[in-house]
């Protein structure tokens, strides 16, 4: 058998609460050698005082040397085998629009950018335009493209230059390349299957569709032309009340991080915009719920501007509202975070991460800090990021033994 | 999906260089509870100025108990899984006297044996022979033998008593038992089938064969039978470059390691024989490949005799190479071995093995020694042998992200 079906079989509901702090990209690196991480370098006074009763550890997000993409990293934390379970951006991107998806739908991201008379690209986020006018040029495609028999065209925009794309209707082929030329001077590629033949309706749908846009938007000064790429069939995902019989809520504040937890049978809170709503939110739910992730993007985007101090200033402010969430008296608190961006190398990395388990049950480590060193002595150190689930699920009560 | 095939997808070619110096058996043991080991006696001035900027780690070469030999060792270390790439004896031993396989010919090593009147052996290496009577031996065995219909039979001088047999021409049956009794005082065995039914032509050809070995040699003084071992059919792998994307240099002076380097694509030189010219070779070819693997046997012969204080001086004789390895400027090193060979156990051992990796993106581990107690505080701790080659690729910068 499987530890998944095991565990399966072990969950129990109890009234326990589990809370799991997510700073994205926290795991960081020296500048220097022999200087100190982000997170070595913030003063955490209230982390500090708890560390000492934590289980702590370095974890593999993924696997050794995978530097990994929100998506699986955040499925791994989740409990899911985050190798099996991979995304595609197109989905994350119609899921964090909150759009309704339906098995079976293409999914892709249309970034908009701007070509020239010769059809060469000269700026591939055609100069991140406002989000009204990526709305009116969405509505400007949808009210002029003519499409096959039975298929539906769906353009959700989400942001200055970037929309989501869901085609419905037929059974779609999904294993395209993008058309994103990565460089500038360069013309959009065609859709191409990577089974000519199996993708062939497909990609001829697409290529399609993408001339016409290409006709309805010529007139364009900047939004005269699409790329897209990451394309992804959308499967029905085992929820995380099917794994676990947990019921969840996701205070998260950006859009692919909601689409996610939705993607996992979360509730997900579409309104809160700042880390004090988020708080507000977990005390007023509080009662409603099992698990509760709360989702924090300044790590990751100060990471990957190599804004070392400002990564710092935001851990510090995480320190804030780790009070807020103890005084809700969870019976597990986990603090860690989806993969490592270091600020030295702005972006995201393949190095492990730190997490740490309070619980009355946990046993404590007896670490003075909470980093990326002090984790390696751990008793969580090594483990995968999937194996944080089962923990916070034994530390809180809700899995039965396993065998007479 | 299968994490191989992940990383597969996910491998790019870059300019990026990566050493990786193999000092077989390194890995030792102190010889009384509370002395010291082989790496920790010697004194290495070039290794510790870069050890504190290094990832380091004690790593599980095939599985917790498990003694490697050579083969599934080096496999791991080059990112195979070791126990599904097993390879025969047989094969390494053709390979390693660079012997053209092709796909189904059936290998074995040939340890030519000293037997008296009655059949029973004497001496289970026949006096270990000069290299040449064994050039000469294996001549007259081939001048005279009778083969069947379409079956080729080669025998390759190895060294002393040791001969490497390919068979062609059949489908031939593996799965055959060595003809070796271990013991001296003792016929030799008739070779036999796991599946006596499945095996039976094959068994048949090769007991015929060495029938008539032994009537050919029966005026021979010492090497006057044989003894096989190590039936193995030959498959074709998939390459380091295949995997990887690396184009691969082996710098080994004992020939099995570059038959495996050559098994696996890489290509090898076969003349060099010390670790002058393996440096020398290292500048010569440095801008043609972006692997590079340095083997040096030193450190398991002298653990295999059980001489301490002379793998402590290979030890030290393998730190004076790395500032001529670290001048080329690698954007990753790597010093490992392949499994322990501990002076005390004069033997391969299944304990753990001392890795470390230096590149400018590594998350330094601060220790102030490489030896196999400071490794147990690194992040690589705990990891497998078929770890590394991932962990190299990452910090070489040739693995891109993972899912969106």
């Amino acid at each position: 058998m499987e530890i998944e079906k095991v565990i399966h079989e072990l969950v129990t509901e109890t009234d326990s609460k589990i809370v799991m702090l997510v700073a994205d990209g926290l795991g960081g690196m020296p500048l220097l050698p022999d200087g100190k991480t982000e997170l070595e370098s913030a003063n955490m006074p209230n982390l500090q005082k708890i560390v000492p009763h934590c289980s702590v550890g370095l974890l593999e997000p993924i696997s050794p040397g995978i530097t990994p993409g929100s998506g699986p990293a955040h499925l791994g934390l989740f409990g899911y085998d985050p190798i099996q379970a991979n995304i595609g951006r197109g989905v994350l991107s119609a899921l964090g629009v909150n759009f309704d998806l339906r098995h079976g739908d293409l999914c892709a991201r249309i970034n908009f950018c701007t070509i020239d008379k010769s059809g060469k690209i000269t700026d591939r986020r055609a100069g991140r335009i406002a989000t009204d006018e990526n709305k009116r040029i969405c509505k400007k495609i949808l009210d002029n493209i003519k499409l096959p028999q039975g298929v539906e065209l769906f353009l959700v925009t989400e942001k200055e230059h970037r929309v989501a794309l869901i085609l419905r209707g037929r059974k779609f082929y999904e294993a395209l390349a993008d058309t994103d030329p990565q460089k500038e001077g360069l013309e959009p590629l065609l859709v191409t299957a990577c089974d000519p033949q199996a993708g062939k309706e497909t990609a001829g749908i697409l290529n399609d569709i993408i001339a016409q846009v290409k006709n309805i938007l010529a007139d364009e000064q900047k939004a005269n032309m699409v790329l897209l790429r990451g394309f992804a069939e959308f499967k029905k995902f085992t929820t995380m009340h099917d794994k676990f019989k947990l019921r969840c809520l996701a205070l998260a504040t950006y859009p692919m991080y909601r689409g996610l937890a939705k993607l996992i049978g979360m509730d997900v809170n579409w309104q809160i915009t700042s880390a004090e709503e988020q708080m507000n939110e977990l005390e007023k739910q509080w009662n409603n719920y099992d698990f509760f992730f709360i989702h924090i993007k300044g790590t990751d985007s100060s990471g990957e501007d190599g804004d070392f101090q400002r990564k710092v200033k935001v851990i510090e402010s995480i320190d804030e509202i780790i009070p807020k969430i103890l005084k809700l008296k969870p019976e597990v608190f986990i603090f860690t975070c989806d993969h490592s961006t270091p600020a030295k190398m702005k972006g995201h990395s393949w190095h492990k991460i730190p997490a740490l388990i309070l619980a009355s049950n946990c046993r404590p480590d007896r670490v003075d800090r909470f980093d990326e060193y002090t984790c390696r002595k751990g008793c969580l150190n090594g483990l995968y990021s999937k194996d944080l689930m089962p923990l916070a699920l034994a530390h809180s009560n809700k899995l039965m033994k396993f065998g007479a």
